[in-house]
């Protein structure tokens, strides 16, 4: 049971976006922003930002978030279940180019204790090809999900198990974006 | 040095905001919402809000956020540089109201594990008057600035030692919120 009155039957960070819309459209307009919109720009794809949003709530054992981004990166062109989980799993191991794999060591490192993110990180990444956007927005997508993750958890928000709700909700994100509310996610 | 090209002498998150504007903006709202506006409605004040953002960044060990937050709190009415101090070091010897004793409680299991935020913290929390938009409002600042405070380390941002500087941004924060550019502080 939610730790506050949030709303019946709206799962994870919908029914606290329900419960603040003031603060839920600045945080719905960062995520449209972060993984949507800049996808189709030069850059990260929308897949490889949900990849990333997904394995740092997987190591924040957010259920709710990595389930709702994971069936999101699913959703978006040359996505599966598979490959989130491969990711989630070890990125070292997954099929992803090594430009992604060397941005989810400094997603791991943000998502830990963030002052441990190293010249050398740095470095490795750039090498793989990674510009300095590119290493902005997988801080940011890391940083952001920590507070996602704290947010839905830290209230004990709903968060159902129903494989095909989340698999609803990640085709709305992959096509839609954030800032729409009718699935109610992050 | 910072890991990617920020502006020089810019500090803390001010150059990743000037970085990426796209991003800043619902940063830069929901911490105005969060801190600043809402401490003009019921509930929370502004200084209980600083002090709350100043004691999760302490906890993160971000210095950047922790001490012009701790500016901020010290410009509120009620509030002083040795309080922020006292609060950071131990909030149940510090001279703050009962209620937000226990709400930083809650704050600081959202900064670990949320999922440890307990009914039984909820429940203290009510036991002194908290309501549900304070509950909520203090997990979200928790987890908010566990992203700003990720924001600021994982890019290495430059974080200067000169407390005059926070001095002049925290009296800005504390008048004139967070939507404004011009000391480019979250």
């Amino acid at each position: 049971m939610p730790h506050i009155n949030l709303a019946p039957e709206v799962p994870g960070i919908g029914a606290a976006f329900a419960f603040r819309p003031e603060t839920a459209k600045p945080m719905r307009e960062l995520a449209h922003i972060l993984l949507f919109e800049s996808g189709t720009e030069n850059g990260l794809s929308s897949l490889e930002r949900e990849l990333i949003a997904s394995y740092v709530s997987s190591r924040n054992n957010c259920y709710f978030c990595q389930t709702s981004h994971g069936a999101a990166a699913a959703n978006h062109i040359g996505g599966s279940l598979e490959l989130v989980a491969s990711v989630c799993a070890n990125p070292e191991t997954a099929d992803i180019s090594e430009k992604l794999k060397a941005l989810l060591v400094i997603a791991a490192h943000v998502q830990g204790d963030a002052k441990t993110v190293s010249s050398a990180h740095i470095a490795a990444a750039r090498a793989a090809g990674a510009t300095d956007l590119e290493i902005h927005d997988t801080v940011l997508i890391a940083a952001a999900f920590c507070m996602y993750n704290r947010y839905v958890d830290g209230l004990a928000t709903w968060q159902p198990r129903d494989p095909e709700m989340y698999g609803a909700m990640g085709k709305h994100l992959a096509q839609r974006g954030y800032r729409q509310s009718s699935l109610a996610a992050v």
